[in-house]
């Protein structure tokens, strides 16, 4: 990298610099275009109020500092032959990004009816924010871009996410002010801690100030310069700044600043690659600073708009009914000078494209955008391998996450060279017990290390920041670029990201409808340090809750496992792995479980995703049981397990059937979900009419929701998490909450008609039990020693 | 402010140092006893297994350095008679905040047996993360607090919450390097930019890097000091260094930084309220860097604990079954030298206690962290000044928000003097139409104003920023503090904020649990420009949730609210604003909506939750109706309407009843929820038996999930939103989810026994609206006329 930056002199022309106006003036009027007008694309007639859309919608703010971005990558793409991609922050300036999608014509080879013609304009301004068309935001529709900037704050990881191990790529990514003053973003800055210049790629941020949000000035625009520069300083990056409202001026000030970025990038990457460099490098940020709604109307109706917040969406609005401000409109548009950009065909003229990519390096076609087109299969080995020994139900005790970890282990090994496989989570890693994979790989750490450190690498795939937003968006930008990973996470604190999943599930759920999206790896997670065993950390890190929000979403994209031991862990990870355009959460224990299924069973099971456990019920298979004793997840599981051995010392005649349920949207309708079993399916397993005894891991009320409409439903009894949650011992934990195995058996002796009477012993046995539970606790802190000796099947008790 | 720092020994003489330190080895002393001990607390005798508890637990890591931060505060309260609290962001170290409220008193004084001698530390120990006793962390149960550690990411913007208009009160805040990794912490450090001198208080940022996290090293800690230096000047702020690892060292640096902080924030308050100083000032804060686990064992079995991550929980496990490790735990707690700082009955000799506050002064006592004492009610006006005349239903329209948005302006109006009243907002308060409070108050801001900004005020009331986070982060503050506030906010956004209002929510069950914490305001939410009127900026706006989410959590707490129009509206936020310990959740539209109620009508119908509104059915009174048309949120009620009355002119021998619901909980059982009906209510509202179509605001199950025990169940149909969005009209949106009036006609000619065959024609009819629907809004980009035009009771068809 140069000490003396180059002036722009030295580096464009000035007939390189107006073909750079004319592209930007091209998009800008596009952009316009598309917010307004129905008809008359081109503006070969005088405008009228039949062109003018009758909702006008859209975010012009934004949009002409977007397209300058976009306008110069793309003559650096040309000049240096550079793999890019750029994620949209401010992703609701949809105009902008489709308009230089149709400029470089990615736009009508991925939708060929909007063509790159006076045809294709007009179905271009037409469709966009218009019923049947498409949406006001940069969205899956849009070609070239892996992000939709609507809930604001995620840009910058996604754009580290799509960097990782993508050595030779440079992702740009335009950060709004606004955006910027939002936690996830704020968080991210510091990715770069995390960002290999050997293994990874280059993340260009361009912090874009137009100085307003919807209704207020931003943080950031109204720093003091020493201030903002202190802290991009203290952000790691070194500062590039470019300010102006003369277009000509701003365009050398970007065109210098972006070579010189560029080159600092370079040798960033030159020195750790060849020269063996391991400090930390200062990655270069541009500061774009431009007006919002630049070069639109610097006043309507005696108000200023260019460079006030009113200039975010529609700077002038009832154009239709007002001549006034349709004289307004025209003029605006106008002043582009649109016979200059296009052709009387409407076709971008020669100096418009003078500086346009083509191909795959364009910003709209780049298959790193569409991650699909690049993924390969996950080389995954042979479960057995990793498989627990299971000769007989509940004889031993694993750690099922920690059985995990060692698959886990040799995922990271098979994948040494292709890197193409991440795991993320906030400093849990090793708390969640999978830290078999530090054999073989590190945890990515490009800051000082110290000699007390363990696992940490300059080279690492495991990705830890005490964010679950990094995380997530990491992974997502990893994942949309067509590569594979998990993400495991505290229970309780996935809820940060609930938000993010939502968008993350909006965009899998249209993107499969697009015929040119490619199927991505999936979104998976591993919700561990779960509410029945954070006894320690107590009430604030016990939350059921995620598995209801995914639920709520788009039935084709969300899947909940909740595997009961160490095999049924392996096998629903495995599957999860391997499959595409998914959300799948995966809740498991990392305390130590009892086995019950070995491999075979585990894989049968898992596939039918529900099912009679025979041997734990006393059906013989000649009647139906009495009662159903049914479990979703592992503690569950073994407090069904605990109550079927209680019930079989003591009420041997009961024929009991033991239900297992590991993918919960089995309980769901055919009808409502692609896994969901038909009535003759769910009545097979639970039956029409008999009492039964759900013991589900989270808030009861989910199994209702997802098994209204079945016909055994009004004998349909769950227990589960009822936010009955302390610093206390493991078992208490289900007792405040009835989901312990005494409750349950007094369920079934409550609602199994014509038990009630004769069992009153048992009854009182039960009660008896969790009295003696109470007392035992208080004295002495830990759990009876019935419960905590507990195994299956009790013989003595 | 003076230029030269004056040195320690200018200020504290040696023997005040040893007193320090003193408080300090006692505080430290009896944080390793609460993780370790049941008994022997004194260390009378030797250790020996049995009086070490049987499960260990509790975070030893940071609780010295939070042990030293509460040691020097309570030194410059007494010195200054500081009205101070601490928002202790390591809240898990709750050993360490507990012992300095048993050494100050506060403790006994609130839990008597806990008394500040040897039988109330044998107490306080054997309690600690014991079964029955008290949780982990800084939990509601703790004196002094109104923060939970347990989640990272809140403090800082707690703290500013409770400085706010709060100007004698200093909030000093320990942030942990932990948290500060987080998206909302990484936010909220931009809050100085909204902090009044003249009116609020100071907030002092204390950023404790002890280097480690659970298994990592922190980022802030490893980041060069001219870095760390630059990014805390970016931030904003002023920062003053304390480091070391040798305790007087440390001592007199802390009190030295401390000395200097407090001398710089009383500068500067003088320089705003005195001199009239409008510019922003640089607010201090302390870097205090000293190691994890520090006095703790600096070895065990050969591994490095003290000042790495193996401090961060239990240093030296299996203390019972292992001779070594329990010898090392005994020279451990004899380190601090107990004999010279309890007397024989266990009582804190006087040097430990000669730099502790007294009274009110205590961080433990001081009555802002337990704000419900200093609550005042909030003068609500009468609300029939603000209500819109409504003659008949359905003749006018009105924005309900805007309605609102003047009684508010009225509120501000009448807290101006008394400043207990805040709105929050991540810059939507003018979006969601409530822009008449700043004909009241302005939007606190103190960064540079320019002459096109509006509504900008250095002492506002209104609070936006761009990040949901901070703006929650903030009301919980100003709330736990016990004032008043509304947050108003995107309805499908609020979701970045789930896991800040579970812990919310969880604070508040707890809370309402312990007679000694007084109720404090309810958090209000306004969540408007909800899922059918986002039809502009598309799907990743639209997401009803959080009203699944919030219905998921304690019951006592949670109450949620869907007024169908302006004045019921009025009704409910009035209700709310005056309620204690909930939290209210309000979804309303800002759209022009039709006013159905009065304001006595709408009294009365949100009064009782739920109820038959007799005029839009056709029922006489003398017979049960053929079919119930339910509807609860705005958008649906008016789709209910307009089915009604097609079905009035289509059908008219058909007897429908309308409900209409505000209160979702009321749909609950009695048992499950206070405000939920009992059968008897819910069946003479909704029948027992006849088809009940119920049109939902949000995703349809909720309603199942609600309703599911209820005798009229299996004849309940729900319809709302099932993601189905996009950029589109307001009614395609409604058509597009089967919510709309059309679909809910054809659902009651589908699900009334008797009618599918004879009302054949009009259920074609209705198809055929919808076909017209779609054919119109392809080719207008409008909605249809009789739709967009419709009013009740519509004659015309």
């Amino acid at each position: 990298m140069s000490d003396a930056p180059p002036t722009s002199e030295t580096r464009l022309s000035d007939s390189a610099l107006a073909a750079l106006d004319a592209h930007w003036r091209a998009a800008n009027y596009l952009s316009v275009g598309q917010i307004y007008l129905l008809d008359n694309a081109l503006l070969a007639q005088p405008l009228r109020p039949e062109h003018i859309k009758p909702r006008l919608l859209g975010h012009w703010g934004t949009s002409p500092g977007l397209n300058l971005v976009h306008t110069h990558l793309g003559r650096v793409v040309c000049d240096r032959d550079l793999d890019a991609i750029c994620v949209w922050g401010p992703g609701h300036g949809g105009p902008a990004v489709l308009a230089s999608s149709w400029l470089d014509g990615s736009y009508a080879e991925t939708y060929p009816d909007v063509s790159r013609d006076a045809h294709g304009m007009t179905r271009l301004f037409r469709q966009f924010s218009f019923p049947g068309g498409v949406p006001s935001h940069v969205a899956p529709e849009t070609p070239g871009s892996l992000h939709e900037g609507g809930e604001l704050g995620y840009s910058l990881a996604h754009a580290y996410g799509a960097a990782l191990d993508n050595p030779h790529l440079l992702v740009a990514c335009v950060i709004g002010d606004g955006e910027a003053e939002t936690g996830p973003l704020a968080a991210s800055w510091h990715s770069n801690k995390f960002l290999d210049p050997v293994h990874d790629g280059a993340v260009l941020p361009i912090l874009h100030l137009n100085g307003y949000k919807i209704a207020n000035p931003t943080v950031l625009s109204r720093l003091p310069a020493s201030e903002l520069d202190a802290l991009l300083r203290g952000y790691g990056h070194e500062p590039l700044y470019v300010e102006g409202v003369e277009p000509f001026a701003v365009h050398r000030a970007m065109a210098v600043a972006l070579d010189d970025a560029l080159d600092r990038i370079a040798g960033i990457q030159r020195a750790a690659r060849e020269g063996g460099a391991v400090e930390r490098p200062r990655w270069p940020v541009i500061v774009l600073r431009t007006p919002k709604g630049w070069t639109g109307p610097s006043e309507v109706d005696g108000l200023p708009v260019e460079g006030t917040w009113r200039a975010h969406q529609v700077p002038v609005a009832d154009v239709r009914e007002n001549p006034d401000h349709l004289r307004v409109l025209e003029q605006w548009m106008r002043s582009y000078r649109p016979e200059e950009l296009f052709d009387s065909q409407g076709r971008p003229r020669d100096q418009v494209l003078a500086h346009v990519p083509t191909g795959p390096r364009r910003l709209g076609a780049n298959p790193h955008a569409n991650g699909g087109l690049l993924t390969r299969d996950l080389p995954l080995p042979e479960l057995d391998r990793y498989a627990v020994p299971v000769e007989r139900p509940g004889a031993t005790l694993h750690e099922p996450t920690r059985v995990l970890g060692d698959l886990l282990e040799q995922v990271m090994r098979d994948t040494a060279t292709r890197r193409d496989f991440r795991i993320v989570g906030p400093d849990e890693t090793a708390s969640n017990r999978l830290q078999a994979v530090f054999d073989a790989t590190g945890k990515a750490w490009q800051a000082q290390t110290l000699t007390t450190d363990e696992h940490l690498s300059g080279h690492g795939r495991v990705m830890e920041i005490l964010s679950e937003h990094v995380c997530q968006g990491w992974l997502e930008g990893y994942l949309l670029t067509g590569r594979h990973g998990l993400f495991s996470c505290y229970e309780a604190f996935v809820h940060i990201v609930d938000s993010m999943v939502n968008q993350h599930i909006k965009w899998l759920k249209v993107a499969r409808t697009l015929p040119w999206r490619r199927p991505v790896p999936s979104l998976n997670y591993l919700l561990t340090s779960h509410v029945w065993r954070q006894d320690h950390n107590g009430f604030s890190h016990q939350d059921p809750g995620f598995v209801d929000h995914v639920l709520n979403k788009s039935p084709e994209v969300v899947r909940v496992y909740l595997p009961p031991d160490a095999n049924t862990l392996l096998s629903v990870a495995d599957h999860a792995l391997r499959s595409r355009d998914y959300v799948n959460v995966i809740v498991a224990g990392k305390q130590p479980c009892f086995d019950w299924l070995s491999m075979d069973q585990a894989r049968v099971h898992c596939a039918r995703g529900a099912g009679v456990w025979e041997w734990a019920g006393t059906e013989d298979g000649s009647r139906e049981p009495d009662v159903v004793l049914a479990a979703a997840g592992d503690v569950p599981t073994q407090e069904v397990l605990a109550a079927a051995s209680l019930l079989r010392r003591y009420l041997p005649e009961l024929a009991v059937r033991v239900v297992n349920v590991v993918d919960m949207t089995r309980l769901l309708p055919r009808e409502e979900h692609p896994h969901g079993m038909t009535d003759a399916e769910f009545d097979a397993l639970f039956t029409r009419d008999k009492p039964v005894i759900f013991a589900y891991h989270g808030y009861p009320w989910l199994v209702h929701r997802l098994a209204y409409r079945r016909a055994v439903h009004p004998y349909l009894h769950v227990r589960g998490y009822k936010e009955m949650g302390t610093t206390t011992t493991p078992f208490d934990m289900v007792v405040r909450n009835d989901l312990d195995r005494f409750r349950l058996v007094m369920d079934v002796l409550d609602r199994t008609p014509g038990l009630a009477v004769r069992t009153a012993p048992l009854r009182q046995r039960m009660e008896d039990a969790r009295t003696r539970h109470h007392a035992w606790i208080r004295e002495h802190g830990t759990d009876l020693p019935e419960v905590a000796d507990w195994s299956w099947p009790r013989q003595d008790g």
